[in-house]
């Protein structure tokens, strides 16, 4: 039996495990191993375990499964590209994006619906995602009452196959029913690919942390992997699409192994994907746009991602070089003259003088209190910077991908453009072409949505870790103050 | 008429002087200029001015004048140094030194008598300088009552000659009259020169600041010059016997020019000077001591000075590179920093998004309190590394000359070993022997209360000079503080 590989595996060393590579194909040799693992041989002939969700057996998956209705829902325009396990006709662009969030809160100028979706997983009802006009700001998604959250916590590791296989398991606790559910880094992974493909022309999804480093059961690598899969579920639970989706709910809250399998096998057969998301979108009460409008729309926020990408990139990289300035020269040299302190009271200790002890004394702390400082200073940027950068980091990432999501709008304006060519050569009627303009606008009010999401997001993102980061550095230079003090006190000139 | 150039002196350029070099002869074209200013050619035909005490008009200066009296004090030890402008038998060494300052203070165990010495610069008396035993750190030098001090300020440029020649003449008033005397750089340096011919072999007088540097009537310049000379000066005031010193008082509390003058070709007649000065020493009621007591004692202070040396260029090469750090690249990273947050603010602005001016108002705040921070940050080593670091300056140049002052009493010590030899030989009776030993003795006593002198005022200090660095220190890091304070508050998360 042959598999092909979907994604990149890199085996942990003394781990039993066989590295492998996207689009490669392999034999599987064993497949009774369980836990989630296969055994498999490469084409050199090297055998080991590779996780079962990273390969696929020939004929298991069908990615054309549902392809007949998106061609219905608005005609292909050619030589576009097309989503990789969507095959419907629209540009969908969305590989490996990251997305925006929390909604304009509680606003009170802006209409507040709870749209109408089951917070159940396993209740089968085709969903409408509503967007409204607000006053202030113009299109918005409708924005649950209830906000949801989520904790991820609790990493531990876990093994199977009697201790050959080891694991990391993280505990997931939704604020909905505080049960919590044990997840995987292999099912983070499973989700972000199931929301890429179903809503990935309308919402950028932003990408997971890294896929593979080495060492991945070092404690600091799990920490921040645990902080940074914590990141990007609080972005998931804000945003009102995501957050209600039937995939969402099952990932949150399933009840067990088997309701989770069964959610899984579902959600992979889900046919509302790629731009047929869009059919689920409704602009309840909002007039069609013209063509000129959607365009303008698409080219203002296009200059905004463009330009605050410059502008995050260019604060990470100062933001790095002072991480670096921080953690070596700056604390060395902190240590350096605390060190020269003591060593100039050392001196004066041989001085065979008498009455010199209050002085060598003083000397002597106040080269500690310079050792400290310097400790202090290389241990900052964590407390810090380091959330600064992180949440510049995710909003690079964000950035990164709203080009693609813009696109998808673009090539869907390009396509009604030609619609009276098509039209005058037979190939739509003006029927199609008038449910192709209708189309264009519904997706233009659903990128607004999707811009309000994302500003009001940022405001809320850059002002909750300037806080966080100007908090700190203010309790920093306040304790270098109070141990300067403190050293201070010790000298006396009578 | 030709005169020999006794020091370098640098034409300031357009101000019609004449560079010289020490060991030129010149010719003097007009000896009537006045304000201090002779007219000379060089060997090139250049004419120019140049300061008068700069250079020695043939048959004015005498070097010998004191020769005999110094040959029947001690024997003159063959192949040793003899001091350039002191004629006498002993290695004087002292050329270019620093020294130590105010003695053991109010310290109520040590007996402190006010020597008998004239505080008007007038009265020739000969001078004895007292040194006792104290109980806790052995000899000290007898310390006047009440501690003479100066303030050397208002640094007002003159001219001269119609304002053909200009100068930079500096106020100093003494506590003792607090009336202020006027007195050019080149009257310090004369003074330095007086104090060195006269005290150099018992106590190491320290440079003066540098005497020439290009732009010295450069408003930076002047008040560096300035604040260095007023540091030479409370030096000098400190010590027990250059303050009690004629030349010293002449210097500080001259009535009028003609004073001035007299007292000058006084001093410059004195004939006390070299290794005389140690026969107006008393070691009062002090046992003679033994060459092996006396050479250990030397020993002792040569390695302690040498570790005080390494130390306090330690400190020096340290500092200077935090000295550079804080003026350069730390403070361009907090622009940096300052500039990236006041950037993504003005990329905010141009979001279109209802609602954002809060946020990008508090992060152009947090934007200029960083570039405040740059510049504190770069202002901030002239108001407390700069003081450590001319205090460090001030004793590396100290402890630089302390060799050749222990020099003189090592060659005293090898003289007095070869007495015997010399007894035999019949070149010195047993009698000259007891008065070498007795001499060796005295000037060991002197040694040691100088040492002691060096030693209490190191304490008094690098505890004044900590304390005020530390507390600079310290209101730098609560003033950052404040600011991110401030800055904190103006972001919001609702």
């Amino acid at each position: 039996v042959y598999a092909q590989v979907l994604y990149d595996f890199a085996a942990e060393p003394g781990n039993n495990e066989l590295s492998i590579r996207e689009g490669e194909t392999i034999t599987i040799t064993n497949q009774n191993i369980g836990g989630g693992w296969i055994e498999a041989k490469n084409s050199r002939g090297e055998v080991g375990l590779v996780p079962e969700d990273y390969i696929e057996v020939s004929n298991v998956f069908d990615n054309n499964a549902s392809g007949g209705f998106s061609n219905n829902w608005a005609a292909q325009p050619e030589g576009t590209e097309t989503g990789k396990t969507s095959s419907n006709a629209w540009p969908s662009g969305g590989h490996g994006h990251p997305q925006a969030y929390q909604g304009p809160g509680n606003n009170s100028n802006k209409p507040m619906v709870l749209i109408t979706i089951s917070f159940l997983y396993d209740v089968d009802v085709y969903t409408v995602y509503t967007v409204f006009q607000s006053g202030e700001v113009g299109p918005v998604w409708a924005y649950p009452d209830y906000q949801l959250d989520c904790v991820v916590a609790d990493p531990k590791k876990g093994s199977k196959l009697y201790g050959l296989k080891s694991y990391i398991e993280y505990q997931v606790t939704p604020t909905t029913t505080n049960k919590p559910v044990n997840h995987r880094y292999k099912h983070f992974d499973w989700l972000y690919e199931r929301l890429l493909e179903k809503f990935g022309s309308a919402i950028p999804i932003p990408c997971l942390p890294d896929k593979q480093v080495a060492g991945r059961f070092e404690d600091e690598f799990i920490k921040m992997r645990m902080e940074r899969l914590q990141g990007w579920m609080t972005r998931m639970c804000r945003h009102p699409v995501i957050s209600s989706s039937e995939v969402f709910q099952l990932f949150l809250s399933y009840k067990d192994e088997k309701d989770w399998k069964m959610g899984k096998r579902k959600a992979e057969k889900d046919e509302t994907v790629g731009v047929m998301v869009f059919s689920t979108i409704e602009p309840e009460g909002l007039p069609d746009l013209d063509l000129i409008e959607v365009e303008q729309k698409c080219d203002q926020f296009n200059r905004f991602t463009r330009a605050m990408d410059d502008g995050v990139k260019d604060l990470l990289t100062i933001g790095n070089e002072h991480w670096k300035r921080c953690t070596g020269p700056l604390p060395k040299e902190y240590q350096r003259i605390g060190k020269a302190f003591q060593n100039l009271s050392s001196v004066f200790t041989s001085s065979g003088y008498e009455g010199e002890a209050a002085l060598t004394d003083a000397l002597t702390a106040a080269g500690k209190t310079y050792e400290e400082i310097a400790q202090m200073v290389a241990e900052q940027p964590k407390k810090d910077l380091h959330f600064l950068m992180e949440t510049n980091n995710e909003y690079k990432g964000l950035l990164g991908c709203f080009p693609d999501t813009v696109g998808v709008h673009k090539a869907a304006i390009e396509k009604v453009k030609e619609a009276d060519k098509l039209v005058a050569a037979g190939k739509i009627t003006p029927s199609d072409k008038t449910t192709m303009s209708k189309r264009a606008s519904t997706m233009s009010y659903s990128l607004q949505a999707e811009m309000n999401h994302f500003h009001s997001n940022r405001i809320y993102d850059y002002n909750r870790v300037m806080q966080q980061y100007l908090e700190q550095q203010v309790k920093f230079y306040e304790m270098i103050a109070d141990k300067l003090r403190h050293a201070h006190s010790q000298f006396t000139t009578m």
